[in-house]
This record gives structure tokens, sequence and C-alpha cells, in this order.
């Protein structure tokens, strides 16, 4: 008999968060996490395949929103302007979290294993918006570097928002980084 | 005693590559790598932390040549020109090793560890180049996006340079990555 369990993932992520932020991401166990949550391991498994994907699990959903909105982006718009575009939508979503991003990046800050899988799943989104640019007909080096760029631009843009003292619009800041993208390339 | 061993980091990074090119780098070990120099696993431990430093060792270098250029280029150069001009003089350091980049790149690709590596050096050095610009008075956020930028550059560069079937000239892919980047960003 399987029990009910309302939001279990939601618990977890909540019970793993508090647990990592506390004593730390390397010092907690999945069965930490699970008993904070009131679960079972098992419960745990059945949603993350380890206490790191808790901290990614979004990952995918994010890059199939992105590459989404490049594809689908109207035959007009340029290579920047598509993947900008994808990126102020990501940040729309961000942005009703912002709380447990800029709680996510500290964590993520104080582990070298979490910042590889950062850096690693940065590096697979700019794969996936080369490859969603290249559908749309945009030929090399176009596709790669604007998918390259396309992620110094998040990069920089999530940084400040989640180190800002003052609320702001992760939206606001990634259409800011392209118009700076713009200066910092026409200054030759 | 201490045997004179003429050359033996480079002994070593020649087996090594041998190695991890015809059995990969995963089932590779230090002793293997150290029997076919013909020297002693001591003495590959006196040049490598690990089988993974063997192809990572020049980082450090690359790292100081590229700040260096930045800190040193002339007053009236744009942020841009000071990290293009860094990555073209790595470009040319690179050139007479063309085969070894070939081949090293070939051994990366091949294992996930080692391509986390590569990403954690690519981040480090994108956080150089902007420390690099602010001893130039670079402010934020041109400091950070700039040092991304240049990463983006290199990394697509480098790519097309070690992918070329035709001999190129890593210094004029970036001259070109440059070009290229202000074409993408004016296009909006």
């Amino acid at each position: 008999m399987v029990r009910w369990e309302p939001d279990s993932r939601g618990r977890l992520v909540q019970a793993a968060m508090i647990l990592y932020g506390e004593q730390g991401f390397d010092r907690t166990t999945v069965a930490e996490i699970s008993e904070r949550a009131g679960l079972t391991e098992r419960t745990f498994f059945r949603h993350f395949t380890d206490k790191r994907e808790v901290l990614f699990f979004g990952a995918q959903a994010l890059q199939e929103l992105l590459v989404n909105t490049v594809v689908n982006a109207p035959a007009s718009t340029t290579p920047i302007e598509a993947v900008t575009r994808a990126l102020e939508g990501a940040g729309a979503l961000f942005g009703e979290r912002r709380e447990y991003s800029v709680q996510r990046q500290r964590i993520i800050n104080g582990s070298a294993e979490l910042q590889e899988r950062e850096l690693i799943k940065l590096a697979s989104l700019a794969a996936a918006l080369a490859d969603a640019l290249r559908q749309r007909g945009v030929t090399e080096p176009t596709a790669a570097l604007t998918g390259e760029v396309a992620i110094a631009i998040f990069k920089t843009s999530f940084e400040r928002w989640v180190t800002s003292s003052q609320p702001s619009d992760l939206g606001q800041l990634v259409r800011d980084s392209l118009d700076q993208l713009r200066v910092i390339a026409a200054a030759t």
C-alpha cells in the first residue's frame, strides 16, 4: 500500500535546503533529509538520484524552456535576440523564487563538487542553445559563439541578481547585459 | 643519490598521452605511465599530483600569461581589446603544439571527469581575466561580462582550431571570433 504523500518532492527540497544551509552540503546525508521531511529514503530516491540532484532537478525544464523559446521565435528574430528573449523568459520564472535561488547559490558556492555540476549544466545549456539556433538555420561560427555568449550573459546577470542587496528583476538584468555586450563589442 | 633524468616531465607527458590515446584515460594508471617513460612512480609524483594533472599542468602558466597581457596593455586599450590580445598571444603559444592540443582534446572529450576539470579551468580563467580588468580600473558589470565573453571567444575559437581539417592559425580564429561577436551583438 502506497501512502499518499502530499508534495513529497517539495518537502524533500525544503528539508535539504535547510540542512545544506545549516551543516553544509558535504556533511548532509539522504537519510537526514528524508527524516527531516518525514519521509522514507525510498521516497527520496523516487524523486532524486542523489542529494546533489535536489539542487539541479530544474535544469532539464529550464533547458527545454530556453530551447523552445529560441526554436519558436519569429523568423525575423536575430540569433542574439532569440537567446536573450529566452533568458528573459527564464528570468521571469526564477523571479518567483529569488529567496530559494539566493540560498541555492550560497550552498553551491560552498562546495567544489556542486560548482562543477553547475558549470556542466551551463555548458550543456550553451550547446543546447547553439543547437536550437542551428535548427533556425543559423550557421557556424555564429551558432556556437552565440550559445556561449548567451551563457556569459546569463551567468553574470544571475550572479548580479542573487548578490544584489536591492530587489532587482532578472529579466531586466539580462537586457542590461545585452546592452553592455553591445558597448563592449563595439569598443574596438 | 638522485639519478639525472633528462626531461623526465616531457617523457612522462609523452608516455601518458600515448597510453590515454591507446587504452583511454580511465583505464590508465600512474604505474603504467611511469613504466612506459622508464621512470619511477616517485618521479611521476614529483612532477604531477595525479594522472589528470598531466593534461592540465600548463593551465597556471596560461592564466599568468593572459592576466599579465591584460594588466600591461596600453592605457588606451579597451577591455575587449585587452582580453582578445591576451588570447591571441596564447594562440601563438598553442600554435607550436597543435598535434598535442588535438590529441589532448580527443582524450578530454572521452572522459566526463576531464571535461569537468576543463570547465573549471575555463571558469577560473574568466574570473582571472575579470580581476585583471578590474586592476585596470574597469568597473562592473563590464569586467565580469568581458571576462566571460573572452572565454566564450576562446572556447569556440579553440574548438574550431582543433577540429579543422585544414591547418589554421588560432590567433586568427580569435580575431575572427571578435569580428563575429561585433556582428552578433549589433544585430538587434
